[in-house]
């Protein structure tokens, strides 16, 4: 199957051109002009239109979309033990199900094509993903004490249960997912480390996200949470660090030197009171960090543009400094930053020939974005993600003008 | 002309209602049951939408739409003096209007009834308004050494020119637009009270917006900025005063006791690395904050729903308080509070009978705002502008179905 993508504006990691995208079954095959006697069995116009990669949404839980607008403006206790937590146990495998094909559309949409979710619904986001075509880094949150809690051996049972379910599916993918250092057991997360080795499989954790968090492992270990990790030799496995919010410096040296990617979550950051991460000094130690919305719990949307919004202009504010994430950064945030985060970036997160066909056809006929100046800027300041016309995961279209395909 | 919005989710001053309202000319005359006898001469279905208020956009520059995604991630000299003033001064007043459209459509695609503009274009964004029928505050941007300054007397007599040409318009009225301390001078300031006093125009200025505006008026003046102004006697006249990013507990006493409104714009303070206003001390004190977006030049979006958004997260991840800022309080921000300071609170702002029917009708069946649980929350967390299906301002629909009617 041969599908051409005609005359568009392209994001390539050289800079914007103008020309085709030639693809051949789930690859791009060319990029800029299309080969002599390349004969296409489909052609999309790109006619005042903008391609760029898929977006990747590196840290999310898609069953929560059900808690939508359901308990805002409480404090976290209210918000979580008060409304969220009595909710979720009243949620069953189906119907987490049902709520995770509302985040995969409402991801479609807005032009995410992968992303990585914690869930404790085994099998329901997972299911999703298949069936909306969509890439996936699936992970079960882990919660136990120690090796020996029954808890904590059947949470890992039910992710070794999905990685079995869906190992023949080429866009689904795991990792393990050890909820938070405050909700795993010291033996547990050594186990766990035992267990990624075992299983080749990388690691994806909440971290430093409050300051109640950092506060209380300083007063029971006398270390930083990234500290207490680096000591255990967590992060000899690849790891996902999610929100990152209160960090030191000593922290950033470990991101590098460990090769931890930052999930930065600004919106739910925000949203829970819990501040906003030092991205600007992230960046300039040169540690991958990449962005998440987080769920619809504490965000409310899974719109990536919106959430690229924020993460350029927030730190201009809080660090009085208008240079730092410049619109093409925090575009490179949200698609090759995220794919070497979910350690994809061989296949998918930038423009070029060779790289999987997962892309973003945006309609540029949109008031917000007229004048036509830097398109760049316009996606990452004025777009509000309505301005998505096509959708296309491992070179098959699941959004065409407007309507999911499947 | 009677119009009736028939059973639609209504936001009213005392929350969310479902039924009805009546229109009669420019005026709501009913909410929630339709008197007896009311014939309609236009139906509009209510079904599965929500009505608020018209949004008010309580400060931008219009015609700088066509500076959008054009100098983005510069420092503060780059981008105003490398790019924008060169630029602005090839501008002249009939693409000031053309640009001034463009921004009028992008606010009532995305629910703005109301805007106040400081503009150097005289009658382009008065006439952009006047033809798209949109409620309008025009302010020509006032900037001069002294009272006997030519250029100061010029710019003066072009916005007097300005409010004779639209006496006649309903939708349009004038307030005098002092640019900033920093570019008016104080006998130019004092002479600009007694016009303001001779002509019954209350003011709109540009007030401790940056570090440097702040830091320099204590230089020259030993005072700030705000307190420069209260002992010129400045805040006699009702003020509206825009960014207030870097104000003292001092400066909120004193726009509390004059009663001045504070127009907030967190996305231009944030890009153009100003900072976070103190919002939450501004409300704990009752200072009457509303919102605006800015330019296009420093934002880069009219929406304010976007805008809302802002508002409603910065100040929770700022002063780590999930509570502040509500969802509630946000939309009261962009709609009475904007009337009130903008002196019309009596006419628009709420849904209530007597006031003018300036309302905007969101359709709820979008992805994002789904599952339907608090839909005031939705507005401000979940929604990103493009659910606004159709606009009226002062009775007359200027869009409907997402079709512009002018």
């Amino acid at each position: 199957m041969n599908t051409k993508i005609t005359s568009a504006l392209i994001y390539t990691p050289d800079g914007l051109i103008t020309g085709d995208i030639c693809i051949t079954d789930d690859r791009i095959t060319a990029v800029g002009t299309a080969p002599e006697g390349f004969i296409a069995d489909k052609v999309i116009s790109g006619s005042e239109k903008m391609v760029i990669p898929g977006l990747i949404n590196a840290h999310t839980h898609i069953y929560m979309s059900v808690f939508r607008n359901l308990a805002d403006d409480l404090s976290f206790d209210d918000w979580l033990f008060g409304n969220i937590l009595p909710r979720e146990d009243r949620l069953d495998t189906e119907q987490a199900y049902k709520w995770s094909c509302l985040s995969c559309e409402e991801m479609i949409r807005t032009g995410t094509t992968t992303f990585m979710s914690m869930n404790i619904f085994p099998n329901a986001d997972s299911r999703a993903a298949h069936d909306f075509g969509m890439r996936a880094v699936i992970t079960r949150g882990l919660v136990g004490e120690d090796r020996n809690d029954e808890g904590g051996i059947r949470r890992l049972n039910e992710h070794l249960r999905d990685c079995e379910l869906y190992k023949d599916d080429p866009l689904i993918s795991f990792k393990l997912g050890p909820h938070a250092i405050y909700s795993c057991g010291e033996d547990y997360l050594m186990f766990l480390i035992e267990k990624a080795k075992e299983l080749h499989q990388d690691f994806h954790i909440h971290l430093s996200e409050s300051r109640r968090e950092v506060e209380d492992c300083i007063k029971k270990t006398g270390k930083t949470p990234v500290r207490y990790l680096y000591d255990m030799g967590f992060f000899d496995i690849p790891t996902c660090a999610a929100h990152c919010v209160h960090i030191t410096d000593e922290d950033i040296d470990i991101f590098k030197e460990k090769n931890v990617s930052v999930l930065h979550n600004p919106k739910s950051n925000l949203k829970l009171a819990n501040g906003i991460a030092p991205v600007k000094k992230l960046l300039e130690k040169g540690v991958n960090v990449c962005i998440g919305t987080d769920s619809q719990a504490s965000n409310n949307t899974l719109n990536m543009f919106s959430e690229m919004n924020f993460a350029a202009l927030l730190q201009k504010g809080v660090y009085e400094d208008p240079i730092v994430c410049s619109a093409d950064e925090v575009l490179k945030m949200a698609t090759i930053n995220g794919a070497k985060a979910l350690g994809m970036d061989k296949d998918i997160g930038e423009i070029v020939a060779g790289k999987k066909a997962d892309l973003v056809i945006i309609d540029l006929n949109s008031v917000n974005l007229t004048p036509k100046n830097d398109m760049v800027a316009a996606l990452v300041y004025s777009s509000n993600g309505s301005e998505v016309n096509t959708v296309m995961i491992d070179g098959k279209v699941v959004m065409e003008e407007g309507r999911l395909v499947r």
